[in-house]
């Protein structure tokens, strides 16, 4: 158990994670982005091809299909967190993710991404991240994993 | 007046229920939801019918509306946070508010939650919420209470 | 070097800095959004004219151009803070920001607001801001300062 006042450094370096993450990406990054995770990170933004990456080396490799658009800009919000002992903290957040292609074609998405964070001898960093998705345009057509919305006990409002 | 230790924790408490209630709400885990709430809770989301709701479990009773939508997604945002004593606190957020109905179609909401924070022996904790509209587009049609933007001393613009 | 306890105050000072600005804005209270700002400031939305104000008092001014909207609605994120010096924070945040002409068309921007906090006698006030461009819909066309995005190495995507 933490004492209070190294608890709230805790969660001020966990929520810069969240946050770093989102700049690094839209900026394409990716060597600060990369050194937010753990080396041995797994990261799942869904079940496509080069959607599961595996190691922080392979994580920048994979994240280069980002340059297939030509801006981004990711929106991190209710960020969300809960140690589970104290090196280590399960954390929610949400983000709002638009996508330009260079055709100037759009694509939105909206999910959060669940995260389990580790304490490293450099800091928290983020040790597996995985994304689900909660909303997206019609443009967004990248297989994201499923939100687990629950469902109406009622059966209304599904028809 | 707290210590600034104290305080500095009563305000990640606070965030965390601004936080907490968009996640729980996107999930319709409307038993997380509303234990967010004092058991006495004032919430005020606009003038229609069901939009107020007076205690945690008629609003629990009044939030199953939601399931109308077959998915949403709720973006916290702006979270200012004025202590009124030592256990009362004003809280404004903006909110960004994503629904999808059923037939795929869209509504988007943007607006502010006003809200009345108290401690009580469990926490803090939403005494009150109202809501108010900052903006919304053409397939948002549920009335929420006006936000008071100040109007243009010089008229301009209003035309 | 500031003590944890210090440092955590400040950083919670200065979020609010950049809460405090979005809500001011989208209630046209231009008196408290300038009271963020040093008497000195400088803030660099664009290359536009009155895009560039020196000096609260003219900033103020500058900003009645807003209520050339019928309403907007600013959202804060990714709040990023990176102290120099005991009295100076590099802080970089995402806005997204939606705005309404009085005849009901729409313009949103995404972009990331670079600010130089500083220290004051009154407490954190933005020394200087500088506004870049993440994203647009069709409908907004202000010119912002452009976003210093990388480009692909492997010249892949831009096509």
């Amino acid at each position: 158990m933490q004492d209070p006042l190294s608890e709230l450094m805790d969660r001020q370096q966990i929520a810069d994670l969240v946050t770093g993450y989102c700049l690094a990406l839209d900026a394409m990054d990716l060597e600060t982005l990369t050194a937010l995770f753990t080396q041995d990170c797994l990261v799942d933004y869904g079940p496509g091809p080069g959607m599961r990456s595996v190691g922080a080396s392979r994580l920048q490799q994979d994240l280069a299909r980002m340059w297939r658009w030509s801006r981004t800009s990711h929106h991190s919000s209710n960020v969300h967190i809960v140690f589970t002992s104290e090196d280590f903290a399960d954390v929610t957040s949400s983000v709002y993710a638009w996508h330009e292609r260079p055709d100037g074609s759009t694509a939105t998405m909206m999910g959060q991404y669940r995260d389990q964070m580790r304490r490293t001898v450099d800091g928290w960093r983020i040790a597996s991240r995985t994304q689900v998705l909660t909303g997206n345009d019609a443009g967004f057509d990248v297989a994201i994993n499923p939100f687990d919305r629950r469902p109406d006990p009622q059966g209304k409002g599904l028809a």
